[in-house]
């Protein structure tokens, strides 16, 4: 496979301006051989536990699984039967050859879009496709990807190695027993670590609350009737987590409200969940409460909190239906942070055993409220660009929006907050490039010192992170 | 009249670094000569129905009907009087070559604003006027453009045929018997299409409410004493605007909620509006409620729906109760969508018969709620940047915060939404060229191939609007 | 002290592009001496009125007085009182010479933030450091500040001449005496005017809000046992303070909320604030009625008013009843204008002897709300950007997001809003830098002529500050 100009552009990201442009190259190659740090994501750890494990057909790799390509291809009219998505009730297209050809037809749709720029990134990095997708060479460049998906070296074990990753972090349930990463830990694998997420079992309207809290019962082998005895599962789970390797904790929120109930108000809401009738509100408090909990517990375990904030999960009632969760249909909201997290930073903002990286996709708290909380708070940093402003411009408005007030110092350096472990690299290299442009940018404007230049994009790239999370 | 250095530069709108600016003519010269798609718009088509219709004096073309030129001015404290509007109780300026002077000495309020761009584009490609407007040769300028416009080769329809218009839609009230476009579609201006717009009888505070519906009693032929017989009025005129040509309907309203009233409900809220005594809410309720009922007869008729929403109507109530509306005194408002939509996306998201086309000025929202449901729901499309956000930086804006999330193929491309018929060129020109030049952007940051760029621009400047309003 | 590359780059905040940074440097030559307005500033007039005042050492000029160093290095976990920040009750670091080391060994974390820029600025130009301070050489450049700022031509006095300051705006409470001011006057530093600032009387929630009053009583020598003599005591106060050279008065509230309330009801929540017993809801309906009655005075006396807007003060407990207000823990809100300022501009927003200067950290409202209310009313205008945002990228939002709707021409300039003496050529600097900058884009992008581009130039430097607040 041979085409004249490459696919992927060795200066993309990069400003055309040749200053800022030479500069920034120097400041990435200074830094793109670093390992990754991944410590917030969501790879199936089962992928890597199991050594035969592979990842199937090049639609069960790129397509299927990929909520960002489903919402693009569904929002332009492709029905997500033909892209082989199981239905609750009804057949769905099973030959993955015919669902890859009919992505290679939209894939026009992805142009300019950070979904478009991994994929490239992926076919010529790790799979040496050197030509683009299209609807022409996608039946040919299947068969080339199906081949080498059934190799070894393209394994999830042997690609981990290949991607030079020195820790990563999976996302699971209170209730997990961990056994992959135990399985992992004892093959000597002690780079992948567990986070504690107790969403299922914290969000009383998480679906399937109840079957969840028995999950939870199970996992710690004992009946949960009371809101204290919730409590303590909370903590033993905790520190089972922590145990087998975490550092920290996620939850996720529709606001990042925070409120300190009594034992009694926390009592009569548990107790009204576990007989299915919550009153308007419980919810809301209880998520608030937790989170208060949830930083105490951390002010006592060391583990750090993250709050992930703003998002409508399954905004599409009838896809849901349908599809279930994460096909492509959450979608944000405006949130607060300075009023909501008041009563939590009063409490523990400036406890030193304390750490918290907040992250939201409200562009518009970025300069105005969680800069000014992190550059004020040392319990606080800012978890990188999340989700929709994973990309180009939403890193540069990251960068151009926060750093001015909270410095590069009180982030958390970067995330890939992925669940397609093939994209890991892609993604760490446009922060690594976008960082680096961003830096060449302040040099050339005489606003930060080329010697600086390097030491931010070293942090930038890997030390923050490491730190942030306390792998270090 | 001649001088040195050309008024309009050639390289307007596009960045000053040589190789992105190349690749920005490159794409622009590609697209340039394509007809201009106007789907969404406010030119009364009285002007193009008479044959012998002109523009009237140049203040009369330039000023008095601009709001954006009559707000600036105001802003700086000339008075409105002093600008020959029509007031309820006073005299008002009559001399038009005054006023006209009086423009030109404060022109200079209009350096680097979307309206400066637009005049000195109209005064130099329409009328061949190549200085620059100032006090000293005001009075020359506006000799020139008098005898000019007295010419049957200035007449709107002489212009509409120059301007290569392809289709033009006029926004019309939902009792406006459209005797305009009937007499030049049989003239054989087939291309000039009515919208359906019914908010001066759905939004129950409107001015005049009442006596609107007496309007809309006398377009159907019948009294509207229940709601019922309401919606059977806006069905029966949806049907006359579709046979007359329309393809759309649009509405606006303070804030994009959305909500399902009962039968009941309905009657009881139209009932107080037709007393006069409505209730706090009503207003709101009705609106969201009559939303959802444009949304299913869309699903019916296979007219798209536009919203337009965000704005306090009439700021100022002295300036309201002197000059009436449409003053400039309109200020935008925050609003939602994600939680606002969601009962009209739950009930016609996924309908493939539905298409809903969205506008906003409150930025804040194209990365955080537009972009993400446009990139999900098959049945929503952006409308391009709005009001005071259609400019050079506005659009920046746009293209940076909608595209890598929606990307260009949920957009509904650019309409000029102008009652400043001879505007039209130059707000097309300033989209194409911002267009070209942040898509040369991404081709010169090797986002982007060059040859998709090529397809990207013609989408942007003509295929996407067609398309989006059912107009090819 | 000598090193090879200047500290401080002569291409400061300007683009790299050359023929847009060729045109920056022409624009800010032009511009560059032109003599400093302060309009609004928080300078102590007694360091100008004292001939005999010194800074004092290097860590009392440069660190202990900044809540913009404090909050950052107190986010990144250097204790407060490690910085000399006196304590309610525990012994804090009186070692200068170590606390200058202990900044200079953080002062990395500066790095592209404002505080940097203003600090390189400061040690270079006002005194002629020409190394970047670090730990190695933090004990040197210590000493030779030190010696320096014992020097006659280092006191505040003389460093005021230095600076080309040719109007210097105070903040001073309502019942100051002004006697800093007064005898500035008499030696003929003329120049030197208070701002009327009623924020510790009029907002029922301040600290010592009691004792506050009582102040103002001796102000005006008489009892304030009622609402109406609290409104005859402000208005006595704008009088004297008008009498001593203030043009402007000034009011930071959380909410630019405006309303009317009857005079019962402003009595009665003053009666009630006078007990200490008042009721949900009262603070804010007392400024907001506030907001009114200034408006109505500023028509009659004249004073230009200001609102400061969105802050919540001294959010962080712990710290305000450890070490008080302004040690950086105060956090932006999210607010509304359009509705929010609609009573007032009902009542004010038309009249000729009015003039509103508006100031908020949501930049979110910049283009949405700002910029039309200023692009509309005649009495309003827009001040620079604010505090967080007084900075490089926060001027570029600024010019990009408000200038196309409101033009240059209805916004205040700059001003300094600085309680840093010593800082504000930096300052300045930066504002014009970036100010001349962004007309360069402009021009090099053909949306302004080179020849207005000079004329902005020279308004944003100086003219439009003088004149928005009656200076000239």
């Amino acid at each position: 496979m041979l085409t004249k100009k490459p696919v992927l552009s060795p200066d993309r990201c990069f400003s055309p301006e040749p200053v800022q442009r030479r500069l920034a190259h120097q400041f990435f190659d200074s830094i793109s051989a670093l390992p990754l740090v991944c410590p917030h994501g969501h790879v199936d750890p089962a992928l890597l536990a199991n050594p035969a494990a592979r990842f199937g057909s090049p639609t069960e790799l790129f397509i299927i699984p990929d909520h960002y390509i489903l919402r693009m291809l569904y929002s332009r009219g492709v029905p997500l039967e033909a892209l082989g998505i199981p239905t609750r009730d009804a057949p769905t297209e099973t030959d993955h050859r015919k669902i890859w050809q009919l992505f290679a037809e939209h894939f026009y749709l992805f142009q300019g879009t950070p979904s478009g720029l991994w994929l490239k990134d992926e076919l010529t990095n790790v799979f040496g496709v050197d030509e683009a997708l299209n609807s022409r060479n996608a039946g040919r460049i299947y068969d080339y990807l199906e081949g080498l998906l059934a190799l070894p070296k393209f394994s999830p074990r042997a690609l981990f190695k290949r991607f030079n990753i020195e820790v990563l972090c999976t996302t699971d349930a209170a209730s997990d027993n961990l056994e992959n990463q135990r399985s992992l830990h004892e093959e000597g694998f002690t780079q992948i670590r567990p986070t504690f997420r107790p969403d299922a079992v914290v969000n009383l309207d998480a679906p399937g609350w109840r079957e969840n809290l028995t999950k939870l019962e199970s996992s710690i082998g004992r009946e949960i009737s009371s809101y204290a005895t919730f409590v303590q599962a909370l903590e033993e789970r905790r520190a089972f987590f922590k145990k087998m390797g975490a550092t920290a904790t996620d939850q996720g929120a529709a606001t990042p409200y925070t409120t300190s109930l009594s034992d009694q108000e926390a009592e009569a809401i548990f107790a009204r969940a576990l007989i299915g009738k919550l009153n308007p509100g419980d919810v809301e408090q209880f998520t608030g409460h937790i989170f208060m909990e949830m930083a105490r517990m951390s002010v006592e375990d060391g583990l750090v909190m993250q709050m992930h904030c703003g998002v409508m999960r399954n905004h599409n009632p009838a896809l849901f239906e349908r599809f279930g969760s994460d096909k492509g249909a959450d979608i944000p909201l405006n949130i607060e942070w300075t009023r909501n997290l008041h009563p939590l930073l009063s409490s523990y903002g400036n406890n030193q055993r304390f750490r918290l990286i907040i992250f939201g996709m409200d562009e518009s708290t970025y300069s105005r409220e969680m800069a000014p909380l992190a550059g004020h708070y040392p319990t606080i940093l800012l978890g990188p660009p999340w989700w929709f402003h994973d990309s180009v411009n939403g890193m540069e408005r990251y960068f151009n929006q926060v750093m001015e007030t909270a410095g590069i110092y009180n982030t958390a350096g970067f995330n890939d907050d992925t669940r397609a472990f093939v994209s890991i690299p892609a993604r760490h290299n446009v922060w690594r490039r976008v960082a680096c442009n961003w830096l060449a940018g302040l040099v050339t404007r005489g606003l930060v010192d080329e010697e600086e230049g390097y030491d931010m994009a070293r942090a930038l790239a890997y030390d923050l992170a490491k730190s942030a999370y306390k792998l270090d």
